[in-house]
């Protein structure tokens, strides 16, 4: 069976914030760990520019994984303890799935690049993609290590990620609506920003989740602990992810790599100012062993170099990037669109190059839905186990859940340069501010 | 009055894990935040290579420098409430010195470097010089701010952090045995490695901290927190800052920085290869400028840019650092000097150049000590208020404190590569790895 | 001006779980928490029968009062500091308020008896008459201290709890949706079962609060932690104050109180088993010290001398309260009350009397409501403040609290015996006890 | 086998504040747990008179040893996986002794009486003696139930608290400087008094435990979360144990008994005013029937019935302990015994009865001893496993723990009434009050 042969003799830890204690018990797990693929994500940021707004933010992808993995491992050792499968198709938990339940959710992020979103964004890459090549790659250590189960298990590990492998549970445990991974992400993010809205009850939430016939779902005494769940997620998104002066350092983020690359492709980045690592993806040329090179502190170490580059917009960029001078933002609505393009037009005016100066950025979630099948991306939903072993979705037993369900949530925002919202008392504001200005109520576009 | 001209018309916030919130009243704190100098320190780890050992240390010094203001700024408020100065020498608070204490405050470490210990240890250079000549430097931001208060104020501020300023109050507030720096890294680093040995309880020193005649005393009724203090400092420093895994790191990363200029000066690190922002440090051409240019971020980078370098010593070193594969230790006593060296020989026989391989490493630390005026460096002692209003020192009322006082802990080790440790299974163990094994048990050399 | 003219020459504090520390600056606080009326409170648990669920729930109502005053404390502080008021009718905070503030907090409580509303419901007693009555009867302790302030003082400060006072700030610190009598309870409520549910950003809440003409409004900055302790409330009635075994426990006490009160009309409480302190309860001749007398542990004592009653009833009730045996419960709907009658009926033909071993109970609450005029007792709406000083609705602005408003939530249950349930293994099952589990599903009543 | 007999069919939890919850997987502890001799612990508070300092700290017996039971079912299951024995006199652990280890650990606390160590002490009772004879007699439900297991099961439960069962690690579990049982009060007291010097990090200690040989030893790479424990013990005896003015109270109670005995003696404690439950003990005729029937609200009930007594001192004394007016105290030292007895003679001179209104309380521990056979009673030491799997004695590797070894700690303070103190300003102060003041600096004893 996969997972006794590779047993370490000791269990080892690792000191965890969220969990006290990884606990890895396999040596195929901790091989991994030590693989420079692994390492690099001590390198990246879980939540990119958010450690602008909160300054606590500064934890990594490796952190995370870790978390993900030790959620997932505690898992299946209440399903292997409890609900040990009999037979084939009893609906019960198989423990020999454990090792790949483990490995994926251990390697789930390893190909997120630095500042995951607005990297992909830029330079069209897809980090569940990149996810799949470096763990099926001979070239990588995590995929011969891997190799050392048996020959197919990289693409097995890569299918749970891909959610196509076969046995359900396996892939519920770490992609649903409630899963290894976010319910790592929101305790870590809460933990590191200081904020305590996205504490939940994990350990409820772990005694109550039961292997259930073709996935995953719930006892019922659980269900509050799951509610809480919910709403933690909601209020996360409300007041971390959404929060409107990270967006505002991810739009400088996003015109200071377009105004990069821009100026690469007219060879005005050259030199000491040419950013290696970046060139292949400058050039869409990018190889495992280039996406690899990447990290964090690379994009970092380019922009300090560019501080004293001859285009002025660059620099400046830069500055308001590495000096965290976020972009300042307004909320509007959809149908304020027409007056949207005036202020950015204004903004031209004042002087700024409306390509480089104005953005608008948009942020939606939808807390919880329940099962859709015409959806474009149907949702697995919570299942809660009656006394009686019948299943009742989360929705129609909760009324938080039911008042959160199906409802997006979020705003539209317009991104500019706080030198838009001088002063007014300042005697020689310009037309072009004052009718910007003019507009603007309570953060709010107003006609 | 210096602290009331500068007020903000509406305190603003940043959330901070530790303290909840940071408290920002006065423009000038604003303003110093908002430099280049002081937003550099989100690039540099607050804890260097022990992150590699406890995951979630990811804190940069920028959190830590805001969390010293902080605590100040509570200091302060209590002194302005409850104990202010009515006249010149009756030994309470003159609340004309907070904007001074604040500003050395936030502004204590802001001349620290990357990997500090290592790297200054390699260069030379000294953080607490470069702090005051960033403070006192015409071309800093940080200076043209301080100089908005009064032209002397920059001088007045770094002259705290030299502790030669006047008002010993104030300088005991950031450098004593129970300063504001003192209590916020103990809390933070708690807080982000994960462990709670760190713990104190801050409140309740907040409450019974005091003015007193030439200094900073504490009620007696609060000597169990001060205990509690000092206790939690001694096991941080055993458990954390002491940690021989980061140790381990530290020794390679100061190895890689040997051989980077080793090669440098042997014009063996050229072209690609060139850390221009390093090149200043090689050279000892070390401008204000060049300083602040530097970063964690930056040292990363061009370790990433070596791992295909020619020397093969130099790409193994970063592949130590950068993946992680920290040399390895053993304690040892002062008498075995002769053996230790026997050791390295052995390390040396087994392929590795001793000097790039083996290190010593010593820790120690004094976790309290009374005023010994024969000392080379007398350090402030902990002194309590009794009802009667008379001092007494903290040692001679309490046990554990008078324990540890005076009383030197910490170990020294011998570092070299885990190869050396190879499973003594393996048929093919050398005769250098066999002896060097003999002299190990429960990780202590033994003859 | 009252508050300045009984200051403490010294700060005294009280440890407290909660919020830490409960700081006494005034001498008419320390006075009144040093009277026996108010040391009462230390014998009256919080929760009643909530500790027989969730057994860390033992603290009591001296503990809440603290609490709901320290809380008003750091309001009135916050208000003094950011929001003094200059002239009448500024709308802003005049502190000369804030003794009447403190004391109707700390004070609030104090007519509670003991396991109050089971209490109250039997003896038709009211916790706010006699908090009123406490305060303003000149034969308490409490009412004599206040009366130092000035003759009406007493006066004033039960008017702050019937809502009658003028000033409707005072009044709204500490009853509206969203006052320190809640906020306490709450955190309490939460650190003393062990939930994790009921916790909120308090210190945000205390930042963002803010006196508003003729009431208390919120800096919008802060909705998202009102939004919280809307869910927080929400999740601590569905999980702690509703719990269906507390309920049980509830029913017990109710009954064995009942048949208390119908033995000592029919003389068959006499002798050694006469409850003394019950007497004027149950001849409804009640004064001031008789009310004052009667505690949580009196009734506990009486039960324990009735475990040897002749009475069979009596006995056994007391045996189901004191070794805790609760009434189990099935929940039903409105519509099936005639089902509902006849399993009452089978428990009497089970061999129970059915007025002393059955009971409905129903618990719903309004987690939070806006303002309707129409309402029978129409409720303080929480305002939040724009950026433009305008106000706002909280609901209007909250997609969660939006969700929750005017909805009522909460069951209505049967109790019964244990012994209904018998395990259906069992051989001898009768037809009453067969037709009343027939009728059981999901701990639900089914037609 | 003991233990599989008897599993539930599903785990049933409490949920605790410390624990997070207490798991009951065995039918014979829930069964123990519904007894009423069990049921009596939540009416008699763990730390008696402390509440009257920490108003938290109204956690009962009845938590406790649910924490005990908890931890102690931690350590099991942990021995059962790491450590299972495979042959006897291995060294290893014996999972047959699991259940007698739960049963010991769950009742080792059954026979404490209220207000434990005063009572005690007047009365002349042994909670310990009577633990083994509630375990032990035939009458008690406890009894029965432990009889299901086997006719010998009593005896041996009650041998593994009385030390005398033969498998040392059973009994050091429970008993010795390292427990289940101390590990749980500190956690939960500090829990509920609100202090955080009682924390430890009892998730490593669970890693860490081993059964070793003929007892119980520690990893020793989890040495340092053994000194915190070391450091937290010392430091709740320091704080919250030896409170001076929780002996205050525990002075007025000890005081109030006293009187009511004499009283009782002297037949003025009659009618209404004679304490039923109390008589078997003043006349030294107790049965496990009596013993069990009294708890803490028995004894508050009396006192407060005794509030009209006719007896001035029994009134006065009542209203100190019920409304909270605890005797003041000074220390002294051994040598000042004479000047002490001056003390308590100017108490009497200023109108008080000296027996009943001056007291000496003496308060010493040691916080931790390495093993010596000649002392009377001699501890099991804590034992650390080396590398190499020898053992190490605790103090001889941990300098803080040699610091606090074998070193009393505590204090003597002479407590009289506060009456003694009247402000100095007083003209009327009489001589004897000032004699009786002049000999107090810094709240201790002077010449």
């Amino acid at each position: 069976m996969e997972q006794t042969q590779f047993l370490l003799p000791h269990e080892k830890v690792f000191r965890d914030p969220v969990h006290k204690y990884i606990h890895i018990e396999n040596r195929i797990i901790l091989d991994l760990i030590n693989t420079p693929e692994f390492q690099r994500l001590r390198r990246i940021k879980q939540l990119g520019t958010t450690s602008m707004t909160f300054h606590g933010a500064e934890h990594t992808r490796f952190a995370h994984c870790l978390g993900v993995y030790e959620i997932t491992r505690r898992i299946c050792d209440n399903f292997a303890r409890n609900y040990p499968s009999k037979k084939t198709g009893d609906g019960l938990w198989n423990d020999d799935e454990r090792l790949v339940a483990l490995c994926a959710a251990l390697l789930h992020d390893i190909g997120h690049g630095p500042y995951s979103h607005t990297f992909e964004h830029i330079f069209n890459t897809d980090h569940e993609a990149w996810t799949r090549q470096i763990i099926t790659s001979p070239q990588t250590e995590v995929n011969q290590i891997l190799r050392h189960v048996s020959s197919d298990f990289p693409e097995k590990v890569a299918s749970v990620i891909a959610k196509t492998y076969p046995n359900e549970q396996v892939v519920q445990m770490i992609s649903s609506q409630i899963d290894s991974d976010r319910m790592d992400y929101l305790l870590r993010d809460a933990y590191f920003t200081g904020t305590n809205y996205g504490t939940f009850d994990l350990d409820r939430i772990m005694r109550v989740i039961r292997p259930y016939q073709d996935g995953i779902a719930f006892n019922i005494e659980g269900m509050h602990a799951i509610e809480d769940y919910i709403v933690s997620r909601f209020q996360m998104y409300q007041q971390v992810y959404f929060h409107p002066v990270s967006r505002g350092m991810e739009v400088v983020l996003l015109k200071l790599l377009q105004r990069a690359q821009f100026l690469y492709h007219n060879q005005q980045l050259t030199d000491e100012a040419l950013p290696q690592l970046l060139v292949p993806f400058f050039q869409k040329k990018i190889s495992v062993t280039n996406y690899l090179r990447l990290d964090d502190d690379a994009l970092n170490t380019y922009f300090n170099l560019w501080r004293d580059h001859p285009d002025s917009i660059l620099r400046d960029l830069v500055h308001r990037f590495l000096d965290r001078h976020p972009f300042k933002s307004i909320t509007y609505q959809p149908e304020q669109i027409d007056l949207v393009n005036k202020m950015r037009d204004w903004v031209k005016d004042a002087g700024f190059t409306r390509e480089f100066y104005s953005a608008l950025n948009n942020s939606f979630d939808l807390p919880y839905d329940s099962y859709d099948p015409s959806s474009k991306e149907p949702k697995t939903q919570i299942e809660l186990i009656q006394p009686d072993d019948t299943l009742v979705e989360l929705s129609t037993k909760s009324d938080i859940v039911s008042a959160l369900s199906g409802h997006f949530t979020g705003d539209q925002r317009l991104y500019f340069p706080k030198e838009m919202l001088l002063d007014p008392q300042n005697r020689t504001l310009t037309p072009y501010l004052q009718n910007f200005q003019e507009h603007i109520n309570n953060n709010s576009l107003v006609n």
